[in-house]
């Protein structure tokens, strides 16, 4: 990966990492969101931080099979849990190369259910295809875990529900990343807050249909948040949202806009 | 429209888009606000911009047939569903001329709900008549949507529930539109928590029966909160409550106090 | 009522307002607290500011017909249903000097519920005896609602669910009224939370009974939160957490500590 | 005890305080954390400040019989209650140096159960064996409670579910006794949310089996999160999380990191 390549992402990503704390999506020093570099290995926050504090220069580089090829500017270590999940999913899903993995609270609450997310609003319709991964401890073990994860969550679902756990999110920017946990977020707060409205009779709730859940995905998935009116070609799919994002959060350090990074 | 007016719907709808941020009903750059203008086009927000980032410069200008009269200051475009939801609207409620459209959680959850909302606090039977209009998908059609969506929300409702996707309210004024949104955020936000706290038991709901509904919505339409003890005519419905909101923002940009500028 | 302990009064009732906006239990620009003087008139806002622009000079005097007997350092009036609400009460519990009007989520779900508040948590024992008042719409009419409502909220309740509509305290001073409100805000939460939790199955509660209540209530009463450990007569009931609660909100006017003003 | 570490406990228990009031799992001046000391004597707030107030000059430090050693730099007196229920526990759990107390809502929502915690979660698998405590009133009575609280709360259990009144969390350093009450808050709020998603059919709740349970908390219970791969000894429980917590308020006194100050 060229040097200015690896800049650019680093910046994007500390970017991230401060815009899911913007958003509350943080869970004390837990969680990671995760990028592919073009060698097959991929950065990720130093275990210890708070999302709060992630910087460019924090961010330490893995390769596939958890050696660290930089450890970034803190004395921490990585999270071996980071490691199992992610690299499991980058080493299958060359589609994708961000991943953002959350412990929102409704996110959990649907995690806990069998039945799972209820697509009764926009956002869960905008998430298109769910896939869930059933729950056996926590991800220390890569040989038990690998080929589960990766039977798990395959193309072209872009959003996994870690039973019992949490979230996961998946996008080839890291725009699209942020739109899709975005969505999903939303859409798990929607779930459960519909299922308490429905007071013990969940025959109330108005499901989409499929194929409107199919021409609302297809939609969103075009770019420009589906409803962008420019002229040319739309934005890449969360490009104006993490724009946006990034404009609110003042950060000490500069970010290209994603509509020209994207292609990374 | 006269310059001096237009300055005047300028500056109050970017206000709104403030407050709006304030109370916490926003999601990321999307949803909208419109006001419609007296050649029977419609100011509404650029798509890309967050609410807290919209000012009076930066609103688009379309007129009813989504042609853009004035793009504002920024290079963003508009969005594509607001078009097709606010011109279907502005477009036959001639008696509203601001209309608000969010994506609040409780609201989604109401919008999720076969029954829709319970009406068992003050604030729904403030709200009084509410409208609802079935799902079929992300509003990019005009041709598709505009009859049924003019169909589903005919006076003298104020407040639209839209199903399987958030809320709108309408108003003869942006103070008289944020005083349908407040209440139907809030209403909603009662109608989900009481459902919980039904605990699966729907019948120990106290449903306010429909003559006090209608006297509550008398009262409250009447302006000044329904409670208003000024002498002479109370002020405008929601210009107390749209002014307040105004002065707990600092906005940098003068906005009259609506008692006055009801009359756009 | 001499003029100094008038002063007293206004700049304690000011800093409740502000307190009540601290905790976020306010609703706009609706809601009132209000204080009964020895004359048995009593003070209010003005209706028209935000909880957060209430100054000691802002409030509005009242006597017991309604009659402005000082309007304030503002231009706004008063709010009929706050005269209709307080001075209904005011003129029957005498044992209550200040009333706090709330329409918090949680209380406004307990208010829409038959059972009412289900007694789970410590909080619901600490308030004690719970009156309740059915709803017959907006509080604008005096000879309507004025013997209902004394009917309704007899001693030895401090605390009152209106129906609909939302919650009050009473208290002999600012910080009864407020440790009254707090629990019960409190309380319906806990309720609300627990009815949820309860997954539809309401056997599964564990309900506090009522001589444990009427124990825990009679504690609490005692005054020092009913576990000071200090020498002497306890600390007024909710003084402790008043002066707590001034002390968090560095009010450009000086507050004199409960514990000595509490004999107004 | 040796006068260096006296400060150093109260200069990490007063930060507890801070990092608690933080995650905002205050109530008013209420809720108490403790720290014992090595003559079995326990460091603990005055009865009066906000936890936002504390400081290491105000704590408190009573004996086992709650005779005051030294009242810190405030005039107010300590609570009854915290006297009791921390002398108590204390008194046997010589495996724990501090206890933390709060009155989350989900918390306390969990506690109106008699079913009580839903283990559906990661957090409820890494807290582990759940104790609890059934209600007998405002704890003031040491003879009362003092052996009911040691009989409810055994080893290996670190976490404590006071029904209709609270949590509690143990640790042999404040980091681990943060590390039990930040999981603790989350399950109960995942609990809570994951019974409101079932929508009145608890069959529909992934329960996690026993022996996943087991693991996951011997995981998490051997330091470093579960998950570190620094190499040498992990970091002990909950001290990554502590001194992150800490770095993120800008406290006016220095805090050592928890790594090295754990063998107190």
């Amino acid at each position: 990966m060229r040097q200015e390549l690896l800049v650019l992402v680093l910046v994007i990503l500390a970017a991230l990492y401060r815009i899911v704390d913007n958003y509350g999506w943080t869970h004390s020093i837990y969680n990671h969101i995760s990028y592919r570099t073009a060698d097959g290995g991929f950065l990720v926050n130093p275990f210890g931080l708070l999302y709060s504090e992630v910087t460019p220069e924090s961010l330490v580089k893995l390769d596939g099979n958890g050696a660290v090829l930089d450890n970034g500017s803190t004395e921490f270590s990585f999270s071996q849990a980071a490691f199992v999940l992610h690299a499991a999913i980058h080493d299958v899903r060359k589609d994708a190369r961000c991943l953002i993995h959350t412990h929102t609270l409704a996110g959990g609450a649907v995690a806990a259910s069998r039945h799972g997310l209820r697509v009764v609003g926009q956002e869960a319709a905008i998430v298109g295809p769910i896939s869930y991964h059933d729950y056996t401890g926590i991800l220390i073990d890569p040989e038990k875990e690998r080929c589960a994860l990766q039977a798990s969550f395959q193309p072209p679902s872009m959003a996994l529900i870690l039973r019992n756990h949490g979230l996961m999110a998946a996008g080839r920017s890291a725009g699209e990343a942020l739109h899709y946990m975005f969505n999903l977020v939303h859409a798990c707060e929607v779930s459960v807050a519909a299922c308490a409205a429905a007071g013990g009779n969940i025959d109330d709730l108005c499901e989409i249909d499929d194929s409107t859940v199919a021409s609302v995905h297809a939609t969103a998935s075009g770019g420009g948040g589906g409803v962008t009116t420019t002229t040319g070609p739309p934005p890449p799919v969360g490009s104006l949202e993490f724009d946006a994002a990034v404009r609110s959060l003042d950060l000490p350090w500069d970010v290209p806009i994603q509509r020209q990074s994207d292609s990374l």
